[in-house]
C-alpha cells in the first residue's frame, strides 16, 4: 500500500479514506491516541484533579478506552481512574466479557468495581428476558430494560466510588446512529441530547464524557487489535434492536461510498444543537419517590420498569 | 387480497403498510384527493381567491397534482389555476415530456405556459452540460446549474402570469430524501427550510406550497396508474446525484422493513423546525444587482452561475 503518509518511512497498512491519509500501524495508533486528547480538551472532557469511572463492558471500545485514558493518567499525578463494569446477568455473555475487563484492570493497575443487577435489582437480565418472554404483550424488548437499568447501575457505581466524571466509550458510529433512530422515532428533540459531554442536571448525576465520539468504530477496532488489547468479541445474545441494526447497515454503505458521511451527520447536528437546545424544555429533575435517585416525574424510569414486572 | 376496509365492497387493490388499510381502486383514488385537500387546508396552502401556477414537468407526480387541483378548482369559482413547464433544453426527453405537459392541459382546459432557458438564459442544458464536461474542474453537476434555473424560471413566470401561489408536486419520499441529503450535507440549518410552505421574503417571490408533502411517491404512482393519466415515464438524461439516489434506495429499504419510517422522518423535523427558525439567521432578500430578482448576496445564483459560463 506504499509508505506511510505521515513518518514516510514504514509501510502503510490502513488507508483512511475520508481524510486521504496512509498509515503505518505506529502512526495509526499515535493519530488514535492524540484524536482522543483533543477530543478531551475541544469539549473539556476532562480536568487535571477529575476522578474519572470509565465505564467497561469488555469490548473493543470500552477497552482500548480504558488503555488510553490509563495512558494519559500518567501525566496527570492529580487524576484517578477506575472501571466499573455492569454485570447485567447474562450467561455465556457478560461473565465471559468480565473476564476480559478484570485482566485487563489487573495489567493496567487500575481499580475495578463490578455491579451486579442481581444486587442492585434483585433480577439477573436473564431472568427479566424470561419474563418478558411470558409476557402476551410484550411492549418493550429485554434491550429497553437493559439500557436504562444499565445506565443507573453506572451512574450510582461512579457516584458511590467518589468519581465526578464518567466516561463511556461510544464511538462515531454509535453517535450516528442515535441521532439517525431518533430522527426516525420521531424524537428530534432527543437528538440535542446526542452529545460529547452531558450534563449533569442534578447533584446526584455523575457527568458523562464520551472521548470516543469523533472515533470511527473501525479505527477503534484496527486500534485494538494493533495493541493486543484481550476483548471479548461475540455479541449479546439479546442483539440490537433491528432498526438500529439497519440503520448501522446502511451507514456503512453510504460511508463506504461517499467518505465522511458519519462525521458530516455528527457535524450537522452540533451546528442545530443550539438551536434545539434554546427551545427544548429544560426539566428540573426530582428525587425519584421510591429511590431517591434523579427523575423527570415522580417515579423514576429505573423504578416503574421494576413495578411493571412486579420486582419492586 | 380480500375486501377494501373502507367500501367493504369491492375487491382491495392496495395494502396500505402503514396504516393497515386495504383500498379498492375507487377507495385509494378518494383517498388520495381526501389528503391532498387535508394538506392543503392543514398549511393553509390556498384561498378561495389565490391564482395558482402549477409547476408541471410532465411526470406523474406534477400530472396528478394538476389533476387534483383542477378537480378542486371547480368547487371554488374565484380560484384560477395556470400550468408552467420549464424547457431546459434536454433533448430526447423534456421535448417528449413537454408533449404530455400539453395535452393534459388540453384535456383540462388549463393554460399552460411554456418557459425555455434557451429564451431565458440564452443557453439550452444540453449546451450547458457540453461546456461543463469541457472544463478541467468540474466542480457542479448539470444537475445543480438545472436546479437554480428552474426554480428561477418558475417563479419568473409565476410572476408573470400574475400568480400568487406556485404549487410543486414534491412528494414525502422527496422531502425526507431532502432531509436526510441537508444532514449528511452538514446544511442542518437548511432542513429548516424543507416545508410544505416556503416563505416569500421577498415581493418578487412567488409563495411556493407543495400539497404532495404527504403522500408516498408510491401512492402518487399509483394514483395516476390508476386514473390513466398520460405522463412521461423515462428518467432525465442527466441524472440524479449518487448520494440522493442512495439515500433514496436506503429510504425504500427502511421503509419496506419498518413501516411509516418516512413519515416518522417528516413529523421528526416538523417538530424542530421551530427551534431551527428561531435561531436560523433570517436573511433580508436584495434586488440582484444584475437583474433585479430576489437575491441574499449582491449577485444572484442565477446570474453568478451564467457569468462562471461566460454567459452573462
Amino acid at each position: 500500500m506504499s509508505t506511510c503518509t505521515i513518518c514516510g518511512k514504514s509501510n502503510a497498512v490502513y488507508m483512511r479514506r475520508y481524510s486521504g491519509e496512509r498509515l503505518c500501524k505506529k502512526c495509526f495508533n499515535n493519530s488514535i491516541e492524540g484524536k482522543v486528547r483533543t477530543t478531551i480538551s475541544k469539549y473539556k472532557m476532562l480536568q487535571p484533579d477529575d476522578k474519572v469511572a470509565v465505564a467497561v463492558s469488555g469490548g473493543k471500545d470500552s477497552l482500548s478506552l480504558l488503555h488510553i485514558l490509563a495512558d494519559i493518567e500518567k501525566k496527570f499525578p492529580q487524576t484517578s481512574i477506575y472501571a466499573i463494569t455492569v454485570d447485567e446477568g447474562i450467561k455465556g455473555y457478560r461473565d465471559e466479557a468480565l473476564k476480559f475487563a478484570a485482566k485487563n484492570c489487573q495489567e493496567l493497575g487500575i481499580r475495578h468495581k463490578i455491579v451486579s443487577f442481581e444486587k442492585m435489582y434483585k433480577i439477573s437480565l436473564d431472568k427479566l428476558a424470561d419474563i418478558l418472554k411470558g409476557k402476551e404483550k410484550n411492549e418493550l424488548s429485554p434491550c429497553s430494560y437493559c439500557g436504562v437499568l444499565r445506565r443507573r447501575a453506572l451512574n450510582t457505581a461512579a457516584r458511590l466510588i467518589g468519581a465526578n466524571k464518567l466516561a463511556t466509550a461510544h464511538n462515531l458510529d454509535d453517535e450516528t446512529q442515535t441521532i439517525l433512530l431518533n430522527i426516525i422515532h420521531g424524537d428530534a428533540i432527543r437528538i440535542a441530547r446526542v452529545k460529547p459531554v452531558l450534563d449533569k442536571g442534578h447533584t446526584k448525576l455523575i457527568q458523562r464524557v464520551k472521548p470516543f465520539c469523533e472515533i470511527p468504530e473501525k479505527e477503534i477496532a484496527l486500534y485494538a487489535y494493533f495493541k493486543r488489547i484481550e476483548f471479548q468479541n461475540i455479541p449479546c445474545p439479546y442483539a440490537q434492536t433491528a432498526l438500529r441494526n439497519d440503520i448501522r447497515r446502511m451507514l456503512n454503505t453510504l460511508e463506504e461510498k461517499h467518505s465522511g458521511t458519519k462525521f458530516a451527520i455528527f457535524r450537522s447536528i452540533e451546528r442545530i444543537r443550539p438551536a434545539l437546545e434554546t427551545t427544548a424544555k429544560k426539566e428540573k429533575l426530582k428525587d425519584c419517590k421510591l429511590c431517591g435517585e434523579p427523575t423527570a416525574g415522580e417515579v423514576c424510569k429505573p423504578c416503574q420498569m421494576l413495578q411493571e414486572l412486579h420486582i419492586l
